[in-house]
């Protein structure tokens, strides 16, 4: 496994490979690995001979007042576990590398799929995911690229901005990988004192109960976000942030679920923010 | 010489010919090809082994009151040139094939270089122009690509895109072709009059004067712009759209001409739009 900080370096190495025929497969990350992480790895494996990993806390994705100073870095222990997953190269720039002085070019994915749910709540969020994941695809030109559908809203985006600007990348998704009790992995669990970590799976057990609701039959929006926020809101500690059912074709909230619709939920727990999601198909 | 309009088409058959080793060079155009286009054409040949030539009058990159609609088309015409200089691709994708519906990604290089010149007056241009040619880039994947230095500050946009979302391909700038008088060459030059064409050149004498006097010392820009506006306002058939000097290298006006600076104009003969400029160089 080789670590490179340089873009310049890592284009030299790829385009390399690139020529030997080998395909590359690429998991964009923000470091702090966990399982959830591993499973995305372990897909790209699967599915490409040549593994990279970027490991970029990316600042234009967070907002003002958001928790990129504190976000968790754990790069020894990353490169630790992307060592025993096989991992071919760790991509790991520097802010300055990947945004030098007067940087002022920006992809943005427009419209209600960035406006809604955590788009509405984490403004440029958005734009600055598809700007650093489109210079990541620049750099790395992977073949397969491979997303958490944790962060469901992140890759609908991705798949469209994908689709739209023609990048000739193969997009998949990956189910959410979860602790035992249900709680969704995610870097930002670290966060969770212990109380908090203890009542963190009710939004997991919200969302079974909307989703056993809507199997028995149950396709009223209204009522399926009552059933999830009643749930998350018998514990004190949560403060919902958004509990949403929308179309996944554009994004629009539905009253009725009739086709293949997200149910996304953010909450609080203290000052961290958990997200989860579902999806709900006849 | 192939012809392909399907962007899936296009992008099997460039693929390909990379897994040959094959240099990919790329000139964009918007059709409707004169001497200037053949000069890219050219220069793209020395510098690869496969010529894509794309021919895209694109929607997103005119203003609501601007001449999309009437912008010259000559397929026919423009096929026999590309024939003649030896072009390996014509790319010629409908307007549907490259914005279906509801589609909303774009790219924009933000900041002072979007915002003055051609920019302040076409609002939105400049990010349809650097959208369309983020999606030809990832459907041809050039190695080279070669734009002209008539389209300055489109020049400087896209040299500014390419290296900040880290596109893996070169940007040759390519000199100005101009017709035996002076005039530029520019697909619009075939909207103008008989009485029109005949004054155009004054536009390039002009900037020849401008160059004069700077070679001869005089550095102060409103000096230099009142000349250009002086010469080119002695035919009552021009409208002068803007006179003005930048930086090159952060787009402010400059009140001295110091470091490498862009002498651009901008004029309306009638209703069509002229533009030319000039690079000042101690």
């Amino acid at each position: 496994m080789i670590i490179v900080e340089s873009i310049k370096e890592a284009k030299e190495i790829i385009r390399e490979k690139k020529r030997r025929g080998l395909k590359i497969g690429f998991v964009p990350t923000m470091g702090c690995l966990h399982l959830g992480h591993i499973s995305l790895i372990e897909k790209a494996r699967k599915l490409s001979d040549y593994v990279v990993v970027s490991i970029f806390v990316n600042p234009t994705q967070f907002g003002p007042n958001e928790d990129y100073d504190k976000y968790p870095r754990t790069f020894e222990q990353d490169k630790i576990m992307c060592e025993i997953h096989n991992v071919s190269m760790i991509f790991h720039p520097s802010v300055q590398e990947m945004y030098p002085q007067n940087f002022s070019t920006f992809v943005e994915v427009t419209g209600q799929i960035s406006q809604v749910l955590c788009g509405a709540k984490r403004e440029g969020h958005f734009r600055g995911v598809a700007t650093v994941v489109s210079k990541l695809f620049n750099i790395v030109e992977p073949d397969v690229a491979i997303f958490g559908q944790k962060d469901a809203q992140q890759a609908f985006i991705i798949k469209k901005m994908v689709k739209e600007l023609d990048f000739p990348i193969e997009i998949v998704v990956s189910e959410t990988v979860r602790e035992e009790d249900g709680l969704a992995m995610s870097s930002r669990n670290n966060y969770l004192s212990k109380e908090e970590r203890a009542i963190a799976p009710l939004i997991k057990k919200a969302l079974d109960e909307a989703e056993e609701a809507f199997k028995k039959g149950e396709t009223k929006a209204e009522i399926l976000k009552k059933k999830v926020e009643q749930i998350i809101n018998s514990s004190p500690l949560f403060k919902i942030d958004y509990v949403e059912i929308v179309d996944t074709e554009n994004f629009n909230p539905v009253d009725e679920v009739s086709s293949e619709s997200l149910l996304a939920v953010a909450a609080f727990l203290g000052k961290t923010r958990l997200i989860d999601n579902l999806i709900l198909k006849k």
